[in-house]
């Protein structure tokens, strides 16, 4: 089915997965997650695939230089702690080294994880008695997911992984059915560049070095090249994998996407114009510098409408980078705890129209 | 100074720091350095300016996407705690979330910082027996730094802001004379996107949107426009820091930069045009994947000489994105405990050389 849907492409899935290189730790992957999968689905469990952090694009195989897509994952790792709540299995596809459940109360904030700790009288390393308390709710959710085992943590770096992962996992969820839920959070690129235009080595921004500057295969010109003292990279456009994903690789299971934009004036229509392109559930839209407090549920009714988080209950660390809003003291509302839930309503909904048919 | 050495650069740096904007906390940083400094300073101590991490490139003014170069902080991290150690103060300038002295033990691992801490009998959180030891050693390294103050951490993101650090930071620095090292083990792009030439709002994919991909100031072309379906960028080469660096902002310290090749044919070449191009003290070569356990010293009076981690003692994470070598309870040898006291070594011949004139 993607192949049909696929041809309007420039880059259609077959030519997309027969062109570019299967990741070596594939199988191990997808293997875990088959197993993580059949325990959840014999206890009718339902199964949500959270999405979370921004894909790489490398520019050379031997990387030193790539694309990235902002995001620190807070938006995926809060989200995924709150499906654990919601009685939710949770495989948490995201890119390695960005925010994690549990752990990210920890992560990415001002303070240095040491600055918690201390030395008893004993001598022995201990957590500060201020954060003694915040501590033990997280490592008690953390270590009851771990006993239960029910989240499956899924690294990724490029946005070739992230696909292979994608199609791969959507495969093994098919027999969860309506059961199964794809939550897509993470920042993923709209442009690559295919393994036949990638250079093998460092592109060279010295004039006298330039002739380094080979193709990998040949094939095409490479994606990236020297013009003078510039550098000019251009970039094919990702396969539309949320089209293979509905049509083709979960068909059954439901599918929320998100839109991240930056100009205001746009979020309603992109949100809406990418539900009607690729015809699934639901997208929540949300704006770069507004995201920790308000989004935009766009659903296939027709239905728009906010979720706000009151002022007053606001995280204030909106600025890129800064990912405060995590820290458990601060009385300000995950604006998570609200959209979670509001998934797993629509989602149940559709579960009962599935069963009613 | 610099200006005469830039006029032959595209971007000259007076042209650079009048076009691109300072950044908004550059004061506060540059304040809480100049305190740090003062305090050394008086008591003689030497103070080294370690850089650390990739330095990112916007591709819009509201950044979604940026071109960013890998590195997880591993080299700036470890050499600053071994700097530390030889008696320097340290100015550790640090791509934000990178590694950082001492909590690197404990980040980028894959083991979760939850899996080292467990409830005790009276059911506080402490840490794990197994890791006491290694974490007691680390915290107390750590705390002694925060008593002595003795290392100051000032992050970065953006390429942009790396420049305007590094020359605030360098002039600050000019009354310790010898006493001053630079450390430039960070990776900054060669290629940027001038002020002038970003766009404000996210690229726009969808051809139904591409209209709204306009400029920032509309003074020169745009740094990112589609072509059809494709995504081209094409960016300035960033002004020669190294050069203004040695000649204009630190004409008086012990300059040291890195090099990172992945072509082993090339690395000596580079690491030699290097040196003589800017006409510093020394440049530390090195491949993206032997880095760990070896690099290339190329120096002003002609030597050249590699320092290696023998097979046995090597850590065996170069993986990208991989930074398990700073487990403590590995036998491995972190190559910056070598790195670090012959660079020592050499700053003292350029000291005693400095009195004895």
């Amino acid at each position: 089915m993607a192949q049909q849907n696929g041809t309007s492409e420039q880059s259609t899935e077959p030519d997309y997965f027969q062109t570019n290189p299967k990741p070596p730790n594939l199988d191990r992957q997808i293997t875990s997650a088959r197993s993580f999968i059949e325990q959840h689905a014999s206890q009718d469990r339902r199964v949500a695939l959270v999405t979370s952090g921004g894909t790489t694009v490398p520019l050379e195989n031997q990387t030193v230089r790539f694309i990235d897509n902002f995001s620190a994952g807070t938006r995926g790792a809060t989200s995924a702690e709150y499906f654990l709540e919601a009685g939710y299995a949770v495989i948490f596809l995201h890119r390695q080294f960005s925010l994690l459940p549990y752990s990210r109360h920890y992560s990415h904030s001002t303070n240095c994880f040491l600055d918690f700790m201390t030395h008893n009288d004993a001598g022995a390393v201990v957590v500060e008695s201020e954060y003694q308390q915040q501590m033990a709710q997280v490592l008690s959710r953390y270590r009851k997911a771990k006993q239960e085992n029910t989240l499956l943590l899924l690294p990724f770096t490029t946005v070739n992984e992230y696909l292979w992962l994608l199609r791969g996992l959507a495969m093994q969820m098919q027999p969860l059915g309506a059961n199964g839920l794809f939550y897509l959070a993470a920042a993923v690129s709209d442009f690559f560049v295919p393994a036949e235009r990638m250079v093998e080595h460092k592109i060279q921004s010295s004039e006298d070095f330039q002739e380094d500057l080979t193709n990998g295969s040949g094939a095409r010109a490479p994606a990236a090249h020297m013009d003078g003292k510039r550098l000019v990279i251009d970039l094919d456009p990702v396969p539309k994998f949320l089209k293979m994903l509905v049509d083709g690789w979960a068909p059954r299971s439901m599918i929320v996407s998100f839109k991240l934009e930056t100009d205001p004036s746009l979020l309603a229509r992109k949100a809406r114009y990418a539900l009607e392109k690729y015809s699934h559930h639901l997208v929540i839209g949300n704006l770069l510098n507004t995201r920790k407090w308000e989004v935009l549920f766009v659903s296939a009714d027709g239905g728009e409408r906010w979720i706000r988080v009151p002022a007053g209950r606001r995280s204030h660390s909106v600025t890129q980078w800064h990912q405060d809003s995590a820290h458990l003291e601060e009385p300000t509302i995950e604006i998570e705890s609200w959209i979670v839930p509001e998934v797993a309503k629509e989602h149940t909904k559709m579960i009962e129209k599935t069963l009613s048919k």
